[in-house]
């Protein structure tokens, strides 16, 4: 048996292009004791897998080898089992995406974890409203954020998979909404659809001056995906006692160069600001309350999931390249 | 009755010169209802004041006005009273400090505290091991940076104030402690007298280098005093869940353009670190405890606490500039 898979070749400079991706055509492996081959049926594209796409591996998150294939969340269904604890026919979530068939091992440290699915729940809920990526949103607003009644937030990102969640979950909670995006389709959409308050496109004008004029009394929480003049600006409005979750930097992902950080960090030490970084693995053990809370939201019709789907794993590459360029509203996942 | 004042006559171009003070004789106000006279016998010397010298307030840190007189912590014997809570001899700590008399409002939202002052006590150590700076090292630890069983703490600018504290607090809790300071002689002091485990001067190489190997396991804990490339070395130093208590960036405090942040902020993403900054009135409700535990503590012999002695307010403005320099170990006074 062969199947596709897709192997990053050359470490982007910039921009990643579409030449620093093959797609190749291999056999799949013989699976050993305690493994599965699963047939991926969708997989998640992640601005932060472009964070692995350069020499050197920090440890904890570590650098993807050229020559190799990529890796992220995907799912799909087991066909073939040498295991207990999965059976043909069942779907599970797993970080061996980018790929026709992955080999997992069910006693790997992030195992393949058996998902339910029926008809209202197809398996790429577990990518999308089920998934990692909107644990983050939750997480990062109740856990890190330590989100608190009355409290103004202000969101980055908010067209994207994470921002996206984290505009209508701290609306739905009683919270004043500002957020930003990057067009005004975007913003459109982020008002429209989404409910935010006050809203934004950071490439008409200057980052601080719009937000001081959406929020002229401050903000108490920032929910950062982008980094940059987004944090800067965030540090000067945010009010005493106001608290940062770092979600990502988007802005910087790209970068060739190391991008300064902010200038006025020293608004944290004038105000007693909380800057705390995460990824949603850190918070595994909240995923029962987010699911079993996110389910019902979504049961209520109080939360809408918006995707952008590239049809094709030959089209994975392409549709990574435009949602880093911000072409994408939503998550982004690949129908393979 | 006339007294000498501090005022502020130019905002200082990077490190102060002494054209930037005036000394003036002026005559002492008549208190008002519910205000005292105080003559100050001891005033306190803060790296944070000089934040306060540049154009332009914070509304947290406010500025300072060019011709009017300079403020901050002082200790001094009540004179005059116009209120029933204060006597005449009594001691009060309060913030009307660069002045040989102070008239101070006690209904003011930072009125003059009553001391407690005998042989074994006097007045000045409210601006020492019993006062605010000392309380800044404390809750810094305990409240701000968690502290924890086992974890390794860093500390920079560990032979100034709020450095040598947290040295020997850290210490006397059984952690291990790095720190840096920025001469032999700040360093052998504290390692030596303070008894930190691991040292460097920050000017004898590249701070992140000689960070790890002081820590090659790395780092739990950064209390930052200091900012700047200790704060970029700490921040690739510590471990997952590691926390910052951000206290002051005195390495940029003299800066006449903006001083980037760290370029690695995204560690604070991928390790799920904490940055908080503080102020040491944010934790006024822990004064008691503090006292109650550093009274302990000196009368046991476990805390020592160095002071540089200014004679004379007409030499405070050279003193101030001596500590922006680097010129003093531990707490900088003036005795009046």
């Amino acid at each position: 048996m062969t199947g596709r898979e897709v192997r990053l070749v050359s470490w982007p400079d910039g921009l990643p292009r579409e030449e620093d991706f093959a797609i190749v055509e291999t056999d799949v492996r013989t699976p050993q004791d305690g493994q599965v081959v699963i047939r991926n049926t969708w997989m998640s594209l992640d601005p932060a897998q472009r964070i692995r796409m350069r020499k050197g591996a920090s440890g904890y998150l570590p650098a993807f080898e050229l020559g190799a294939t990529l890796d992220g969340f995907a799912v799909g269904e087991v066909v073939e089992s040498r295991t207990d604890v999965l059976a043909p026919g069942d779907y599970v979530l797993h970080t061996l995406g980018w790929r026709d068939y992955a080999v997992a091992d069910t006693a790997s440290d992030r195992p393949p974890t058996r998902i339910h699915v029926d008809a209202d729940t197809p398996e790429q809920l577990y990518l999308g409203p089920l998934g990692w990526t909107a644990l983050t949103s939750y997480a990062g607003l109740f856990d890190v954020a330590e989100l608190r009644d009355g409290d103004v937030v202000f969101v980055s990102g908010a067209a994207g998979a994470v921002g996206s969640l984290v505009v209508q979950i701290a609306k739905l909670t009683g919270h004043v909404v500002i957020a930003s995006a990057g067009s005004a389709e975007k913003v459109a959409y982020v008002q429209g659809e989404l409910g935010a308050d006050e809203t934004f496109c950071y490439r008409d004008g200057d980052v601080a001056e719009m937000l001081h004029a959406a929020a002229p009394d401050g903000i108490d929480v920032y929910f950062d995906n982008v980094g940059g003049d987004h944090l800067q600006a965030a540090l000067d409005a945010l009010r005493p006692g106001g608290r940062v979750a770092l979600c990502g930097a988007i802005s910087s992902y790209n970068a060739t160069e190391p991008v300064p950080g902010p200038t006025n960090l020293f608004n944290a030490v004038a105000k007693g600001l909380t800057l705390r970084g995460f990824l949603a693995r850190m918070y595994a053990h909240r995923m029962d309350d987010f699911r079993r809370d996110m389910q019902r939201w979504l049961a209520e019709g109080r939360v809408s999931y918006p995707e952008t789907v590239i049809e094709g794993l030959d089209q994975a590459p392409r549709g990574f390249i435009a949602m880093l360029s911000g072409g994408n509203v939503g998550k982004t996942i690949v129908r393979i």
